[in-house]
C-alpha cells in the first residue's frame, strides 16, 4: 500500500502547477483505493449492521440502535466530534398479518405472495376484506371518464418497469406512480383496497415494499405489493375467470412519532474550517430484509471515507461532515432537518455549506456521479474524468444526486452535490425486498464504492471553488 | 421495440454523410439494445445449455452433445449454413476421487477442499501420498540456488491474487504461474505433489481448477488446487506445527484423442461476401460446475447475436461466421485448427479474414472492448465511443481479444481482433468452480453483453476498412 508522504498533501495549498496538482491527485486518489481493498473495513461494518442490528425502520429499537453504533464508530475513526441532530419520526408498524390469495368461480383458493406497502392501514379491523378484481396499468384508467368503475373492488396495478431502459432507476421512475399513488387513485374511485405489481425487472415471487402518500381527499385502503409473478399470473387469471375474488388480510398499525435523529461525525478543516462539505446515506430502512443496499452500502461507504483518510494522512482543507440520515424511506425529514439547521448554520454563523455527497444506490460497483450543481461546478466534476480512468469509474451525468442531500438545494449560495452512481443492473432485485441482505453485496464492488466516494471528497475538497 | 426499416440500412451503402451515417448506425444500436432486452432468448438458451446438457470438457460426451445443440440452434436462427470443423481433442476425467487432509503432529487429521488441477496425472497407483509440506509464494523459490529442498515433499503454492489491482484478470495473470508451471517446477526440485491457492479473491472454501502444462524435463507429479480459506489455514497452521504432514489422493486419468469440432454458421455477406467476420465463444467448459461464466455466456452471447440481426432485418455487408469453439480450455487447438484453415481460405481461394470478435469473460455487464488491432483499426473501433455511452459501455482499450481468436492474428493481412470485456470484479468468484452454475448468471447483464456483441459485429461490418 502507498502511503501519502505530508510533503505531497502540501502541495495543494501553495502555487504549484496544473500538472504537478494532477500528479498530485493521482496519486491520492491511488492511496485512497489501496486502502480500501488492501486494509478495507466496509464490509466488516456491513456485517455489523446488518447481521447483528439488523433492519432499521425508522422509530424501530434498532433504528436506534444503529444511531449509537453509527456514533461510536465515527468516534473510533477519530471524527473530532459527533453529535446526534434530533429528529421526530413516524412510527408504524407492518404487523405480523399479510395474507391474500384468490378465489375462483369454481372456490379454488391459491395463495398470492404480497407484503404490505409501507404506511399502509391494515385491512378494516384487521379482518379479512374480499372482494373482485380490476386489472389496470396506469393510474389514469382510474379517472371517472374512463368508464371504469372500482367501487367495491380491489384494484391491482399492473404495469411492469420498462426492460429496454438501459437506467433501471428510470425505469423504476417510469412505474413508482403506482406504489405512490396508486391507493388514493383507487380509493377516489371507490375501491376497497390494492394490490401493486413490484417495483422489480425480476420475475420472482419476492414481494417488495415502499412508501405510499395518502391524498387528503380520499379514503385511507389497505395497499400491498405483490410478487411480478403473483401479478403476472393473477392477470393472466383473470382473464379468464373474471368472476375470481382475492381475499386479503393486513394488520399494519401506525403510532405517535418518536424522536430519533441524524448521526454526524466532524472533522474540522485546516484551511477553509468555516466551509462544510457533508458527506453521507441514510441509517434507517425498510423493515424487512436487512436494508444492505438500501443504504447499509451508504452508511459504511461514508464511514469508510473517514477511516480511509485517516489511514492515509490526509488533512482536509474543509471541515468535513459525515452523516448517517434518519427517515430517508418514509419521510425525509432527516434530510429536511439537516437542511433546515444548515441554512441557520450559514445565515447566522460564518460557515457555508458549499458542497455535499450521497451513496444510496447500493453497493454495486461504482460507475461514476450523478451531479446536481451548477455549470461551472459541474465542470469542475467534469474534469476529473482522467483521474478515475485507471478505476473504470466513467460516468459524469447531471441528475439528482440523492434524497436526503436534495433539501440543500435550497440553500444560498447552492452547494455542489454529487451522488455515487454504482452499477444498477441488479439493485432491483433485491430494493426494498427481504433479499436486500447482507450475503447479497459483493466485498470488492463494496470496497470499490468506498474508494470511489472517498476520492471523490478529496477531490472536492481541495477543488471545489469557494463561493465568492 | 424499434424494428428498423429496411431504407435505413440502404444509406451504408450510398454516399452519405457522417452525420447520416451516425444517425443510423444509433438507430441500428439501439434497435439492437431493444431486442436483447424486450425479447431476448439468451438466458433460455443459457439455461439449456447448462442445465440440460451441462458442463463441456473437451471430449466428453456432454461436449459433443453442445455441438449437435449449437449447430440445430444456428440453423433455427436462420444460418445460411452450418458444419462442424473436425478438431482433434486431449480426453482426460478427473476422476471420482479427490481428497486431501492434513495431519498434525498429534495426528489430528483437518480435511481440505481441493480439486485437481486440469490434466494432471492421479497420485501414483490412485493411492494415497502423504508427506511434509513447504509453501512458497514464487517459484523461484524452487531455483537450487535459493536452498530450499523440496524433496520428497509437498509444496504448497500460496501467493494470492493482489487485491488493490482494479482489473481482476491482471490480478489472475499476476498468480497463475503458481497453477501452470507450479508442477513442474516443484517436481524438478524434487517435490512428489503440489497444492496450489485458487485463483480468486474471495475467501471461501470453493476449490478452483484451470490448466496445467507439465514440463518433459521434469517428473509429472499430482497437482491440486486447495481452497484459499484452506490454503491460508494450512500455512498458518504450518508455522506452529511445521511438522504437519498433507495426505493427498487423486485418480485423474488420461486417455486417447478424440475428434470433436468447431461449430460453425454462416451468414453470407450481400456487399462483400468474399470478406468474413468471425464471432464466437468457446463451447467446451471445465468439468465442474457449468460453465455457464465461462463461457456458457460467450456461447449464447453469440447465437443471440444471430438472433438479434435476423429479427431486426438486418442484412450484412461482409459474411459472417459464427463459431463455437472446442477445447479452450485445455489447449486451444480448436482456435488453432480454424486460425490453421482461415490462412488456408485466405491463400487458395477469393476468401480474406478481416475481422474476429470473442466474448470468454464472462455474462456481467458489458463495460466494452479489449482491441487488437492495427492503429487505423484501433481508431475505427474508438471512434463508437459516443454510439455506445447510452449504454454504459465505456472501455475501448487495447489488449488481448480471446484466447479462440488470437490465433488469427498470424493471418496476412492482420484481422481486427475484439474481445467483449464484461464488468470483471465477480468473475474470479466462479470461474473454475463449481459454483459457475447458471444461477450466477443475471438475466439483464447477459442481455445487455449479448447486445454489445451484437452491435459491435454490425458495426464492425459497416465500418471496418477493406484491406487495400
Amino acid at each position: 500500500m502507498l502511503r501519502i508522504p505530508s510533503l505531497l498533501l502540501f502541495f495543494s495549498c501553495g502555487a504549484v502547477t496544473l500538472h504537478a496538482q494532477a500528479d498530485s491527485d493521482s496519486l491520492l486518489v491511488r492511496s485512497i483505493y489501496d486502502e480500501a481493498l488492501g486494509h478495507g473495513e466496509a464490509y466488516e461494518n456491513l456485517r455489523t449492521l446488518t447481521k447483528e442490528i439488523g433492519h432499521r425502520l425508522s422509530g424501530s429499537q434498532s433504528a436506534a440502535e444503529a444511531m449509537d453504533w453509527g456514533k461510536s464508530v465515527m468516534e473510533a475513526y477519530g471524527a473530532d466530534r459527533t453529535w446526534i441532530m434530533p429528529v421526530t419520526v413516524p412510527s408504524w408498524t407492518r404487523g405480523t398479518i399479510a395474507e391474500a390469495s384468490s378465489i375462483g368461480a369454481d372456490g379454488a383458493a391459491t395463495a398470492l405472495h404480497i407484503t404490505a406497502l409501507g404506511g399502509s392501514v391494515g385491512t378494516p379491523n384487521n379482518a379479512i376484506v374480499e372482494a373482485p378484481v380490476i386489472v389496470v396499468k396506469r393510474l389514469d384508467e382510474l379517472n371517472p371518464e374512463s368508464g371504469v368503475d372500482a367501487t367495491g373492488k380491489i384494484v391491482l396495478f399492473n404495469r411492469a418497469m420498462d426492460p429496454v431502459l438501459i437506467n433501471t432507476g428510470a425505469a423504476y421512475g417510469g412505474a413508482i406512480d403506482q406504489r405512490g399513488n396508486g391507493a388514493s387513485a383507487a380509493a377516489a374511485s371507490g375501491a376497497v383496497a390494492v394490490l401493486v405489481r413490484s417495483l422489480t425487472h425480476a420475475l420472482d415471487t419476492l414481494p417488495h415494499t415502499g412508501a405510499l402518500r395518502y391524498r387528503d381527499d380520499a379514503p385511507r385502503i389497505p395497499a400491498a405489493a405483490i410478487s411480478t409473478v403473483d401479478a403476472s399470473w393473477l392477470a393472466h387469471a383473470l382473464e379468464s375467470d373474471p368472476a375470481m375474488n382475492v381475499r386479503l388480510q393486513l394488520n399494519c398499525e401506525a403510532f405517535e412519532d418518536v424522536e430519533q435523529g441524524n448521526v454526524i461525525g466532524e472533522w474540522t478543516g485546516t484551511v477553509k474550517p468555516h466551509e462544510i462539505i457533508t458527506i453521507g446515506g441514510h441509517l434507517d430502512s425498510w423493515d424487512i430484509g436487512e436494508g444492505a443496499h438500501d443504504d447499509g452500502a451508504g452508511v459504511v461507504h461514508t464511514l469508510e471515507t473517514l477511516r480511509i483518510l485517516k489511514a492515509i494522512g490526509y488533512e482536509p482543507q474543509r471541515t468535513l461532515r459525515f452523516v448517517l440520515f434518519i427517515n430517508e424511506e418514509n419521510g425525509n425529514r432527516g434530510g429536511k432537518e439537516y437542511a433546515r439547521q444548515a441554512g441557520i448554520e450559514n445565515e447566522q454563523s460564518k460557515l457555508v455549506h458549499v458542497g455535499a455527497m450521497e451513496s444510496d444506490a447500493g453497493g454495486f460497483v461504482p460507475r461514476g456521479f450523478r451531479i446536481d450543481a451548477s455549470d461551472a461546478a459541474t465542470d469542475v466534476v467534469r474534469g476529473w474524468r482522467a483521474l478515475f480512468d485507471p478505476y473504470n469509474v466513467h460516468l459524469f451525468r447531471r441528475g439528482g444526486a440523492g434524497v436526503d442531500i436534495s433539501p440543500l438545494k435550497t440553500l444560498s449560495p447552492r452547494p455542489t452535490l454529487l451522488g455515487l452512481s454504482p452499477d444498477g443492473q441488479r439493485y432491483f432485485d433485491f430494493h426494498h425486498s427481504s433479499q436486500d441482505i447482507f450475503e447479497n453485496v459483493h466485498k470488492r464492488e463494496l470496497e470499490l464504492g468506498a474508494a470511489t466516494f472517498a476520492a471523490a471528497l478529496v477531490l472536492l475538497d481541495r477543488h471545489l471553488p469557494s463561493p465568492e
